[in-house]
This record gives C-alpha cells, structure tokens and sequence, in this order.
C-alpha cells in the first residue's frame, strides 16, 4: 500500500476492513521512522493509530467535526488528512507543527496545546449546530489525563445537558504525562476491569450515556463503536481503552520517557543525544531536595508536569510524600498550596509559565487576598523557551507582576536563582514567584544576598551618569553587553539587575536621575505591554526629564518564531540597545 | 435563651438537643430579622443555620478546622463564633463583612469570595496536617451549585486521593444562585430520591466515601451524621439536602429572589426599596433580546449568574435555547463561546469582572488563539461596584488588554455602549470585550459610530493644545469635567475618548504633541499597574517631550472601601486632576 495516496479521509472509506488493518500498520511504521528521526509526542500517537483510522473511516469528516483535545496525539490524524508527505519524506518533516492548526488544513478545527479544551470547545459546535439547525456528528477526543482538568470537567457536566448529538471518545491509556493522579482514576480502571459495566460510573454519574471499548486498538471494535453511535440523537462518552505507545515496545514499557521525546534509535529505543547540559530543572531539583530532605513541612507541587522540574520517577520516590502531583489540575494546585502554606507547611509550585495561566484566579483569590507565603516557580516563562503559539511563555510578566501581593523575583544566573530560591521557601511573609530564567544556564560567579524582603530594591551592578539598562532575568546578559558597546563608545552607562518584576525602585530611578541620566532602556524577557518596563515608563513619564525605551517581546501570538530573529525584531541586542540609547540622549537629539 | 451569651461553640456544646433546637429557632429568627432590615444572602443562610449549630456542636473547632466554599452562607457560624452583636444589634450590624475573614476571628480560617475553592484550600490544610503529623479534622462546606467550577471538580478528584481525615459538607439545596444546570445536578437529585443509595454515585466515582443524610436542616440527623465522621481516617462526603430559605416562607417559595437581596418587608417578603433606576444590565438585556429575536444564531451565555445580566426568569424564558447558563464554569463559558462562535454562531458571553479572572486562559487559548469573534460584556468592571475583597473590578483592563487579539472596548455612556456591542456582536473578525460602565446609568445624547472595525482610533472630542486628558469608560465624566475646570483656568486642554483600551491610537498622541501639548493625564476605572494608561506613559516616555500622569487604582486589595474616598485618594477628581497638569506644564516648572 503506498502511503502517499492517501490524499484525504475518503481514500480510506473505500478499504475492506483487511486493507485498513494494512494501512495501519504502514501508518505506524511510518509514524515511528519520522519519530526516531525527528522526535515528537511519541507514545500518545502510536496508541492512537487505530481510533483515528476507525474514526476518519466511520465519520463523513469534515462536515463531522473532530477536535482532538490538546492535539498532541493527531500526527495519524493529519497523515490521514492531506499532510501524508510530512510523516513519510524526511524533507517534509517540518511543514507541519505538532498540534491542529486550521492554517494547514480544513480537518483541523482548533490551534489546541493547552489539555482539557476540547469538551467546552466542542459543545460550542453542538449549540451553534443545534441553532442552526444542522445534522453533522460533533466529536471530542479526550485522553483520561486530560480529564483531571477543571476545564474537562466542566465541559463533561455541562456537555451532558446539550440534549443532542455529541460523541466524545475517552481514550483511556491509563496515564497522563506521566502517572494517573486522581480518585476518577479509580473509577476508569474500575471500568476497564468490568469491562464497562461497573454500575458506579464517572460519565453516567455526569449525565452521558456511555459505551465500552475493551480493545481500543482494534479497529473492528473501534469501527463497530462508532458506528454505534453515528448520528445518535444525544450525548454519549465512548471510553475506549488504548495502549500508550502501542506497537513500539520500548514505548510501551517506558511510558513516561516515550510521551514526548527527542530522536532515538529506532532498534533499541535508546535516546540519540544522551549528553544534555544540565539545566535549570536540574538546579531545581537538587535544591528542593534538600529543603525536602531538612524540613517535613516542605512539598514541591506539580499539576501533572514532573519532567518539568527535574522530577524523574526515582527522585519523586525519594522525596516521596513531599512530592505532590495533583494531576493536570493547576487551580487545584494554587488553591491546595494556597491551604498548605496557611497551615504551615512550605509548597513550593512548578508549574509551565503559559499552563500558569489557568490559576490567575487562584493566584489572586486564593492567595494574594489570603497572603499565604506560597513559592511558585515559573519554568520556560521566557522567548527563548517553547515557540509552539500555544506555549508561549512571554506573558507571565504582566500576569503575575499587576496581582497585589505577589512578589515576583527574576534572577539573572544560576547563582542568583539558588539565593532567590533559598528565600522564598525560608520566608513566610509573601506569596513569591520565581522566574526560572530562559536559555542554558548562567554561572556569574557572583555573590547574591540571602535576604530579599526589603522588596523593590534593585541592584546598581554598574555606574553611570548619561545611559541606563535596567535588564532582568534572562536579559541581564543582553544588558551587560549593551553597557560594554556603550562604554566603548565612551558613554557612561548604569547597569541594574532589578531583581523584582512586581515593584519598581523609586530611590534608584531618583538616583540615576539626578546623576544626569537622560535615557534608560528597560529589558525583559516578555511582552511589553502590561510589563515591567512600563511600570518604569510610567515613573519617568510623569516627570519628564529622563527618556525610557521599553524592550521586550510585541504583543502577538506566533508559532514557531525563530527565536534569534525575534530578539533582534525586538531590538534586543547590544548594539542596538546601545544605538537607541545614543540616538535618544539629548546630544543627539 | 440569651444569644447574646453565646460567645464560642464551646458554650453550645454544653446545651442538650432541645436546646440546641431552641438555638437555632432563635439564630434563625435573629438572621431573619437582620436581613429584612439590612439585606445580604438569604436563602443559602436560611438554609444552612441546623448543619451550622451541628457542626460546631460536633467538630471541636477551631482546633478543627472549617472551610466554608463561598462563605456567603456563614452567618450562623459568625454569631457562634464570637459575633453575635452583629446580628442581633441593628447598631452593630455592619461589623462584620459578607465572607469568612481571619481578621475577625480564628474561627475563619480564609478570606473566600468566588465558589469553588474549599476542596483545594482544604486539601492544602490536610496535606500540611499530615506532614506535621497533626489530628484535627478539616472539614470543607461546599453547596451544589459550587460544584459544577473547574477547581471543586479537580479539588474532589486530587482530594480523594490524600489518603487521610478530609470531611466534605456537600450541602445540596438543588439550587445554584438560579437554578442549577449541569449534568451531575440529575445524579444529585437520583441521589436525593434514593436516600443515598443510587450506585451510580458522582462522589463515588471521584474516589470518595458516602454518606447521605435527608433531612439536612433537622439536627438530630446532621448530629448523628458528623459523629459517624468525626476523625474518620479517610476522605468522606457527607451529602445533606438542605431546604435553600428554609424557615421563611417567601424565600422558600421564591429561591433566587432571595438568594442576595435588599432590605424586604419581613411579613411578606416584598423588597422595601422596589423602584430602582435602570442599569447597564436593562440596556444590556433590551439590547440582547432585540439580537436574540433578530438572529437565532445569537446566544447569550452567563456562568451561573443570570441576574448580574438582566435576565429574569420570565426573561430566560423568552430567550429560550438563545439563553445559555452553563453553570458556575467559567472556562466551559469562554471554551463554548468560542466552539460557538468558530461554527458561526454570535455567543454574547456576559460576565462580572471578578470572576472572569477564571477564564484568563481560555481567553487567549480557545480565543485568541483561535481568533474566534467571541463576545464578552465584562460587568462590575469598576471602582464604582463591588467592594468587597474578593470582587474586586479593577484588574479586567490588565487582564483583557494585554492579551493578543482581544478588542476591549470602554463606552462612556448609554448611547456608546449600546453602539459597541451592536458592532461587537454584527462583526465577525475580533474577540471583541466590552465593559460595561461602572455607577449608574450616563445618557449623554451623543451619537457614535457603527463601526469600530478600524482598531485603537481614539475620537478627539475636544480640541486644546497645552495638555490633554485622555478618560476612559466610566472615568469620561470625571475627564470631561476636568477639562471644564482647566478651561475655566485658561488652560487649553484637549480631551479624548480612547473607546479602546486594548490598543493605543499613536497618530492622535503625536498629533497631540505637535500640536504643543506638554502634560497628559490618563485616567481610568481599574488599577494603573499594567493598565491602559501606562501604554500611552511608555509611548511618550520614550520621545521625551510630553509629561504623562496615569489615574486609576493602587495595586492593592482593598476590602469594604469607600468608593469616593478611594476616587479623591487616586486623584481622580476633575479639580485634582487639572492642578496635576497645570503643574506638569513647563511655564510651572
């Protein structure tokens, strides 16, 4: 069979079931070379071959409508759907991007990353159909990790009162990311044991009709399930248990390791670049170790992202009830630190800066009104960290920086973190949030304090007296290199490391001020607007005499974005800082 | 019996059961009392006077611990916790606030305004228990209508894993502030007809231990129940059904009249005060209907709160499918709306500020994202409206505004609002959020534009050429007067409506400076930090030759404030406003 003539959906509904069985296999063996090659979301596609075939066969797509929940696992989908020459020939591995996207093809309802949309998504379908008055299968696809998400469940509650056709396939592969944490969890797995026929039943108890699929890589049972539930004239969960990884047996016995991975060998499963530089998660990890290990009272916290933080399963087991993962749940785990740190106990939160975004609420309400000394560590909150436009990390600033209370450090190397660290989980004083900063590690060498609750007071790393960078987190090394062109063209530049996102340090900016500084340029490792340095332009704007030029990233989504380039769209290198600095002091003027 | 000489639980865990019978009698009929003359939430406080006496009858508060979801049914816990005067001394009435505070007593162990939130909070006070290796109970209270939010069904589902003591109140009185919608409300009421017994089971299925008790307001019964659970060694549910208003027959009979309501006449039950002006939320409803007849593609959608809307029951009715209450899930409101509107549909999401907070994410994933023209009215968006604590309306313009792609507009009056959401909803190309005006209802006669399509076009409303206020939404009144004082003075001042506070109109700003204007005041109704204002301050920041002052809200939480107390704090008073400027201006320097 010749993959590459398979051009749309319905070059497959004309296959005998033999022919799809075939097609599967080839589809796999396709999958699994460019995944070896390539890299990806490995296991969630290769346990969902079979259903998106069985699918793509049954459904009359794309008048039906699938959305695929966080669209990691629609690699198959998208061979399937005119995107076949991106998973077969190496040439084309890139033209697509790891999730749906309706730029690259009708099929693709949603641009989706974030886990647990899809419900809430697809009953919008429903109801604009049902106003409508049209007749088109509406679909869901959600893995049982996604479930645990505030967002899942109250789509699922809600979804089973729409009252029409609206299919949504649980598939059920027993893990998220990495384990199941959940009491729903209990139920699924009670399910599958009772091959669907336990009376006590999470969807039921919900308000859907439901169905079983005990092999849910086995496309006659896939096919006959969904047929069963074609056209059907109200809500119904179809719960089809999968095997992650399925057909790769390095994938299916590592499921944790294979749900994402870079390239490997095929044979042996063996990861091809096993020497990676030790990172921030790994400074994270280590440190929060030993607060583990020197206070009961300490727990780090993950909403279902361990990997994130440096935890693998061997060091989750060693810190063990210390270690909390709540599942893919990240209000729960605000509002959970939020109680622990009221109690007493120190939870220290690592969580994904754009997955952060679903606890703006917690932040403010569960804590900030309460001021309960929660730590948050915001990992890849950063341009330099994902470029996916679902997992831009650059919006963090404004968030977390205009919420009362919160104070929000930025430390500018690997030293600095370790301080800032240290204090945040010492102190009880402030709910704090840490910037884990972006790119590879920095070691300065430099001495920082161990004491950061004289709040707002930022650091004059450097003196000056005509120019001024103030350059936080990330960007300090930007900024240092800006004051060196500077220096060597002879202008006198301050260089401020200004430590806190969330305060601005007036009796400095006075300072530079009355030094003679007539322009400042601000740095920092996000978008603009809504930022840090706006909060300085605001400052010097009332006054007048000092110009100040805000660097940052524009406030637009993009996919993908080369990130050198996007640094020096935003004028964030050296000499252009340092250009800009001249131009806007007023011997130039 | 003298309520006034009860001063802790402690001195009714002496009294036998017939006393505490006369107790709660006489709690109920102080209560009553009280609101009929004060006003605040009555049926879920009616409601909840027997499980409150039982509960600090049996558990040994403080050193068990309650946390109550919501905590606007905790005025039965505050007279026996210590503040009894406030309620049975008309002078003492304004003591205390709405909510749980742990300034008022160690008996509230958080400040809680939004729902959802005691199953994480109290999940976080067992796990820091457990780490301590502490015995006392922790018990959340949460009601039904509660539980459809994200954070309670991720708080139910992490909660029952934690392995050890963890007491949920599920206090179920079939009713959300309207009624409930959602499909575990059907498993709820098959729960309530089987006396518990339905195997198919919500909390169950959630991993929980079960226990039902029927007669949730008859002592005896919620006694005997929380005995059977007192330093139980596992999670457990304890399901009450509770008769919402329960004790007064106009608030049983009429259960979302009288969930919040003004001072009301206690023999009958009619409000003291029934001719009120028309608000925003008439002209929102008059205007929404109007759509709703005109296109049946048109829905509007609210997250539990019909009432905040405009929209009666009668109203509800009217609308039919076109009206959509999801329920109290505010990610499921955006995630639908933007389903909705991707498939063709106009959803018209209206929504308080506050609470929009929860669906930050989905703003920019499921929508902006996705560049779904979803609609969203924000209410109470203001200094002007709610202020307690937890309801904040100062943060949705740092919120909103700094997400890409989102349009929000700030009409300043009747004629502009009704003109913004007209085009909002007719458009199809932006997420456009509208915000409603805070205080009442501003006709000015002016007429405005059908079309806003052409992005961050300020209108100039009156020319001047020395300095310029530049007044947002609710904050153009004070603006517009502002440059009535100026103009008195013989200061030439320009005054503008932004319309948009998403985006900055640079034409106008540079025109404004040519034209020789030195000193700008922006002003706006929310918090400066991260806000509106700020964009113009760093716009002109970086030229240097206009001075910009930016009024709004301290970065603060501020509970129970005056409001123009807090207006003259921020200097945003007309004759404030122009002193600011008139001293900002060079011939003053």
């Amino acid at each position: 069979m010749d993959l590459n003539r398979i051009k749309s959906p319905a070059d497959i509904r004309t296959m005998s079931i033999d022919e799809l069985y075939e097609l599967s296999a080839q589809l796999r063996k396709s999958l699994l070379e460019k995944l070896a090659a390539h890299g990806g979301h490995i296991g969630p596609n290769l346990g969902f071959v079979e259903p998106t075939v069985a699918l793509h066969y049954v459904f009359n797509t794309p008048e039906d409508k699938i959305v695929y929940d966080v669209s990691h696992q629609t690699y198959i989908h998208k061979m399937l759907t005119g995107r076949m020459e991106a998973f077969t020939d190496p040439a084309h591995y890139d033209d697509v991007s790891g999730f749906t996207d309706p730029a690259e093809s009708p099929y693709d309802l949603f641009t989706i990353g974030h886990t647990s949309t899809s419900l809430s998504l697809a009953g919008g379908l429903v109801k604009a159909r049902d106003l409508k008055g049209g007749k088109e299968n509406i679909v869901a696809v959600i893995g049982d990790g996604s479930l645990s998400g505030g967002q899942a469940l109250e789509g699922l509650d809600f979804g089973a009162t729409l009252g029409s056709n609206f299919v949504v396939v649980v598939n059920d592969n027993d893990m998220s990311i990495a384990e199941n944490h959940g009491g729903i969890y209990d139920n699924l797995r009670e399910l599958r044991q009772t091959n669907g026929t336990a009376p006590c039943n999470l969807f039921k108890a919900m308000g859907w009709d439901y169905r079983y699929v005990a092999y849910g890589n086995d496309l006659r049972a896939l096919i006959n399930a969904f047929e069963s539930v074609k056209n059907i004239d109200h809500p119904v969960v179809v719960h089809i248990a999968t095997q992650k990884g399925c057909g790769y047996a390095p994938a299916e016995a590592n499921r944790e390791e294979f749900h994402f991975g870079a390239p490997f060998d095929l044979p042996t499963g063996q990861p091809l670049n096993i020497s990676e530089a030790p990172g921030y998660d790994d400074i994270f990890l280590a440190e929060t170790m030993e607060m583990i290990k020197a206070d009961k009272n300490v727990a780090v916290i993950t909403a279902g992202t361990p990997g994130v933080l440096g935890y693998t399963p061997d060091m989750r087991k060693l810190a063990g009830d210390q270690f909390v993962d709540v599942g893919i749940s990240e209000q729960e785990a605000m509002g959970f630190a939020s109680g622990m740190a009221k109690a007493g106990g120190r939870p220290i939160f690592g969580v994904v800066s754009s997955f952060l975004q679903r606890a703006y609420d917690q932040m403010e309400q569960d804590v900030a009104v309460n001021n309960t000394p929660v730590v948050v560590n915001i990992f890849y909150g950063s341009i330099l960290g994902m470029n996916d436009v679902t997992h831009l990390g650059w919006f963090d600033i404004a968030m977390v920086a205009n919420i009362p209370g919160w104070v929000y450090l930025a430390p500018t190397c690997e030293e600095e973190y370790k301080s800032m660290l240290a204090w945040a989980v010492k102190q009880t004083q402030y709910p704090v949030a840490v910037r884990v900063p972006g790119g590879s590690v920095v070691s300065s060498g430099r001495e920082f304090p161990d004491d950061y609750s004289d709040l707002n007071k930022f650091e004059l790393v450097e003196q000056g007296n005509q120019v001024a960078v103030i350059a936080a987190g990330t960007m300090f090394g930007i900024g240092q290199a800006a004051v060196n062109v500077l220096s060597h063209m002879g202008v006198s530049a301050a260089l401020i490391n200004p430590r806190y996102l969330s305060g601005i340090d007036t009796a400095i900016l006075d300072e530079l001020a009355a030094k003679g500084v007539k322009a400042v340029a601000t740095l920092e490792d996000g978008v603009v607007e809504g930022g840090f340095g706006e909060k300085i332009a605001a400052y010097y704007a009332e006054k007048g005499d000092v110009k100040v030029k805000c660097y940052g990233a524009p406030k637009e989504l993009r996919d993908r974005y080369d990130r050198a380039a996007l640094l020096k769209e935003c004028r964030l290198q050296p000499d252009l800082i340092a250009a800009d600095l001249v131009a806007m002091s007023p011997a130039n003027k």
